[in-house]
C-alpha cells in the first residue's frame, strides 16, 4: 500500500467522484520529507494544515488517527516524500460549503526526487504572473493553476539538459514571489531576505525555519534584487535548502553564505544532510 | 446510475486518488440543463470546454463518445442539471503537466434546482473580491476557493428565509464581475450591459446569449452602476435569466425589459419557459 483514502476518522476504499477537490480544488496539502522511517517536520506541517483548514472552514481529522496512519504508511520505508490532501467534505451540488461533512483526505507515499542539484539550480523567469488573493495568500491550497501554466513554461527535456530546473514567479505587480515549487532567498548586503507573501505565494515550511534560523528579513522584491544578489537560494520542505547557480545570464559561484545555511539545516534535520559531492 | 468516470475514451470503474483535480483543481467543467432528454445547449458548452482544454492544455476525450455517454446517462430522464468535469491526466507528483496522458473526466446527473424565484432573487454583496489572473480569466475552470468563500459568507438559513439567493462579488479593483454562480446583466438608459470578464469571472453561455440576442454591452460596471440601474438580472445555463428585487436597499418591481428577455429565452429554448405564478 502507498496510497491511504479517508473520510473523517474511517478508511475508505476510493474517492467519491462528487469530491470538492475534484470539483472546486477545494482542499489543502502538505509535501513532507520522509527520512529514517519519520516525517522530520511533522509539526509544523499539521500547524501550517490546521492554520489554512480554520482560514477555509475545513474540518479536519483527528490528528492522533491521522498520525497512526502516516505510520501505518511508512513502516518498511526509510524514505521518500509524503502527501497528504485534505479536502471539503462532500454536499449538494455548487458553491456552498457542507456545514458538518467530514473531509476527505488522502496520504500517498512517492519516491524522492533524485535530481542531483549540489553545482546548482539554474533558474528561468515565468512569463505568467501570480493574482492576489490576500484570503489565500500564504496557504498551500489545491487551487493551482497557475504554478500547473508556470510549470508549462518549460520542458521536461530543459530540465534533464540543465536548461532550466525552477523558474521564478513574479506577481501581477511585478514583485517576485517564489519559484513554482520552493520559495525563494537572496543575499543582500549581508542580510538574507524572502519575498513577503501577503498578496500570494505559498509559506513554506523550510522557509520559516530559514526566516527563523537566519534571521531573513521579508521584503518585497523586484527582479533586479535576485540577479543583482550576492547569492541565491531555493528551498522546500522535501529538498531543503537547493543553491542557484544560475539565473539568466547571471550566475554565482558555490558560495560560503549558501553552504552554512545548508550545514544549518543538516543539523537541524539529518534528513537535509549535504551529499557528498 | 447518474455517475459515469472516464479516462480518455474509456469507461473506468472508478476515480484516479492521484487525480490533477484533486492535486490542483487542474481541470475544467461544465454545468448543463437537461430539458426533454436533451442538452439544450450542448454545442456551446463542448465550444467553450474545447477553448479551456487549449488554453490549459488539456486533451479531450473524443466528442462523439462523449456525447454518446451522455445520452446513455440520460437514458429514461426528462430534466435535470448535467455536470461534466474533465481533469488532465495524471502524471509523477508535482505540477509538471504530464504531456500526452488521457484527460480524466466524469458525467453526474443531478435533479434541477427548486428555488421559486418568480418574485425575484434577493442578492447581497460579497466581501471578498476576485483576484485578475489573464491567462485563466472567462474559463470555467476548477479552481474556485474564491466561489466558495464567497458563497460561506451568507448561511443556507439566509437563503431559505429569502435574506439572500445570491451574492455578486467585485474584482480587486471594486468592478463588479458576477454572482458567484451566475452572471449580471443591467439595464442602464435603455441599453443592458454586462461586466468585461478580461481579469476574472465565468463567461457563462446563457450570457453569450444574452449578449447576442438582446445586444449588451461588455463595460466595467461601479457597484453603484448596479443599486442605481434600471432593471437587473442574473443568468447561467442551468436556470436561464433570473430578475432580481432586491439589493441592499434597493428594491426593483418587475420590470417589462427583463420579462422581455426571458420570453425571448423562453422562445429559443423551451427548457427555459417562464414558469406561470
Amino acid at each position: 500500500m502507498n496510497v491511504g483514502l479517508y473520510r473523517g476518522n474511517t478508511r475508505t476504499g476510493a474517492v467519491d467522484p462528487a469530491s470538492r477537490g475534484i470539483a472546486y480544488g477545494d482542499g489543502l496539502f502538505e509535501t513532507m520529507r520522509v527520512h529514517a522511517g519519520g516525517v522530520p517536520w511533522w509539526q509544523r506541517h499539521w500547524a501550517r494544515l490546521a492554520a489554512g483548514a480554520a482560514r477555509l472552514g475545513i474540518p479536519l481529522p483527528d490528528p492522533g488517527f491521522v498520525a497512526a496512519e502516516v505510520d501505518r504508511l511508512l513502516e518498511g520505508r526509510s524514505e521518500g516524500v509524503l502527501k497528504l490532501v485534505v479536502t471539503r467534505g462532500v454536499g449538494a451540488r455548487g458553491y456552498t460549503p457542507a456545514p458538518n461533512a467530514d473531509a476527505d483526505w488522502q496520504l500517498a507515499l512517492h519516491p524522492l526526487p533524485v535530481t542531483e542539484v549540489s553545482d546548482g539550480l539554474v533558474l528561468r523567469w515565468c512569463r505568467i504572473r501570480l493574482a492576489h488573493q490576500p484570503l489565500l495568500a500564504g496557504l498551500k491550497h489545491c487551487n493551482r493553476l497557475e504554478q500547473v501554466l508556470a510549470r508549462a513554461e518549460w520542458l521536461e527535456a530543459d530540465a534533464r539538459e540543465r536548461l532550466a530546473d525552477e523558474g521564478l514567479l513574479c506577481d501581477q505587480e511585478g514583485s517576485v514571489i517564489s519559484a513554482t515549487a520552493a520559495n525563494l532567498f537572496v543575499l543582500r548586503g549581508g542580510r538574507w531576505r524572502t519575498p513577503a507573501l501577503d498578496g500570494c505565494g505559498v509559506a513554506g515550511i523550510c522557509r520559516q525555519w530559514a526566516i527563523d534560523t537566519l534571521d531573513a528579513e521579508q521584503v518585497r522584491l523586484a527582479p533586479t534584487d535576485v540577479s543583482s544578489a550576492e547569492a541565491v537560494f531555493l528551498c522546500n520542505a522535501v529538498r531543503g535548502i537547493l543553491p542557484v547557480a544560475r539565473l539568466d545570464g547571471r550566475s554565482w559561484p558555490p558560495q560560503p553564505a549558501v553552504a552554512r545555511a545548508r550545514r544549518l539545516l543538516a543539523g537541524a534535520h539529518p534528513a537535509f544532510a549535504t551529499e557528498p559531492s
